[in-house]
């Protein structure tokens, strides 16, 4: 497998889409590029991500007037201008549509901005013009009620990205990572449909993505059991020893530095964290409430598995806050350093594949 | 109702069960006597909870020795010696069986004397000569074997204290207190058990309990939702609409200050745990993962719904570090010092009805 003649991942920009028009992206997306260009960064010795928005410059400007964030837009043609544009303003490509910004009430005429906000993304990370996407939340109830037939963005990027991808939530922040291996069920589904399978193929995808994007070698992986106390050897369920530790031992018998099932209560405090680099957890709330609990604002959603980069805030479209200006904008920081970050790593890895 | 002629609780001393002889509960027992003897506690304004423990003094003796402990350990007769002796000693009332203790092998000859000690303890709070029970972790699987047929300490409690209390666990840390509504069985088990009537039982019980033993009036409550973003509405499990949503109507109605269900992931960050007292949590680990995420060592395990006062440290018999000297007795001496807080509370809230 040779990667020559790959394009330097690192020197390209990130493309930010805008998710959600109703929602705080707009006003996260110029809060961030303001944040970078008064370098607050440079003590850690780190130059800002060079990102653009895929947007409607007009909305971003009278945005950035109205809620007084003072970040100038300008609009761009091709992701090539970003990286001379950004020290002056956010550089934003713009969508061909016309949007609507009506805080906290999300109008369907911009469903199609809004999808090919995310197309246009793809077609450029597939066309190496970007090095990752990041993107802004968008509102589920909104699209699938317009026939939008995907679970969110990570389902959607899967299949664009060719449809055999198995695409798997990693949730980061400084101090913890987490990947549930099931998602957007219902906690009875969750439990239904977990198998030794999935866990094996999540822990791969996993692990594959801390070497190659996080530059961590031998990555050590915990698997969370399922039940209380582990199930207590049978005696609250049933599925450890059926379906969690078989894919442990599986996981395992594959070279991977993995332990568990342990029970998920214990897992998550300073001292346990400090001994693995990953957690794989069996649903949602499991891997979201240690995460939430431990960093709320800088958690990082990141799809692994896809053959291109994918970062995103974790948090909603938060429109009961939208319009007002008060939105934070340190999960879009943290999902743009990150994927700056993944950028390198794997510049770095293709490099010394090639 | 009219509670004159009770007994002065807080003037009462705390009875400690032995737990599982195998474990680290004589070890733990007899590193609090030390920390409160040290009187490290003076900074805190707080005199220290007078306890005796009910176990083989002769054990505990040879365990103070063998580990370096230094605690003096001095059999009494009767829970009214406990306080004098306790300046100089660790009062221990004697089992009058024999125990042998072999650290990380719990023997099945021990379980009548492990039995006895919550018996004796249940015996004096009821006679109103201990201000409430601190237990001791027991091994459930040990004592399951010998035909103990009880989930744990919680259950043979309620039973013991006349069967038709409704016991609730609560879980409390200095930073967060939580209720698991449904507690020691499979997560699908919990998933099928969870009635709207449990939850607003728990709720009740929890509102007084807070009001009569930690003082806290008026006390807020929110409510957590079973599936993951509080089941999007209805997109990812109905249980929210079905029963929980009910629920919390309910408790409102009862003149409860109560929000929710709120989805269990935003819950537990910081500022999120400003804004409530308890969070009542539809299953284990949705209580325990962030409760111990939190803190992991000064958890205390709360019996509610009881005639008595009761609190556990909230750990295991950790039999695999079990006689080595190297167990932390932090959430027993916070369990010691709640019990003794509740007891403090509880004597003033009668007194004010009396």
């Amino acid at each position: 497998m040779s990667f020559k003649g790959e394009s330097d991942l690192s020197t390209l920009p990130l493309a930010l889409t805008m998710g959600e028009p109703a929602g705080i992206g707009g006003e996260i997306a110029l809060k961030a590029w303001r944040h970078f260009s008064q370098k607050t960064d440079r003590r850690s010795d780190q130059t800002p991500p060079v990102f653009f928005s895929i947007d409607s410059p007009h909305r971003l400007e009278e945005l950035s007037n109205r809620l007084d964030i003072g970040t100038p837009v300008h609009p761009i043609e091709t992701p090539e201008q970003a990286a001379s544009v950004f020290a002056d303003a956010l550089p934003v490509i713009p969508l061909g549509f016309p949007v609507t910004t009506n805080p906290g009430r999300p109008n369907p005429e911009n469903i199609p901005a809004v999808i090919a906000s995310i197309d246009n993304a793809i077609r450029l990370v597939q066309e190496k013009r970007a090095s990752g996407i990041v993107t802004n939340p968008i509102h589920k109830k909104c699209l699938s009620g317009a026939g939008f037939a995907y679970l969110g963005h990570t389902e959607y990027l899967a299949e664009r990205a060719g449809g055999s991808a198995q695409a798997v939530m990693m949730l980061a922040a400084p101090e913890l990572r987490v990947v549930p291996v099931t998602v957007h069920v219902s906690l009875s589904d969750a439990i239904r449909l977990l198998t030794t399978e999935m866990i094996v193929r999540s822990a791969q995808i996993t692990v594959a993505s801390l070497s190659l994007d996080f530059g961590i070698q031998n990555p050590r992986l915990v698997v969370a059991a399922l039940n209380p106390h582990a199930g207590e050897g049978g005696k609250m369920g049933c599925e450890e020893t059926e379906i969690i530790a078989p894919a442990v031992e599986e996981i395992r018998q594959g070279g991977i530095n993995v332990t568990g099932p342990f029970a998920a209560d214990s897992l998550f405090h300073p001292s346990a964290r400090s001994d693995y680099d990953v957690a794989l957890c069996m649903y949602h709330d499991q891997a979201l409430i240690p995460l939430k609990t431990v960093d709320f604002e800088n958690g990082v959603n990141i799809t692994l598995g896809l053959p291109f980069i994918r970062t995103s805030p974790d948090h909603g479209t938060a429109m009961d806050i939208a319009g007002r200006g008060g939105a934070s904008e340190l999960s879009l920081l943290a999902a743009l350093k990150t994927a700056r970050d993944m950028a390198r790593h794997r510049n770095t890895g293709l490099q010394s594949v090639a």
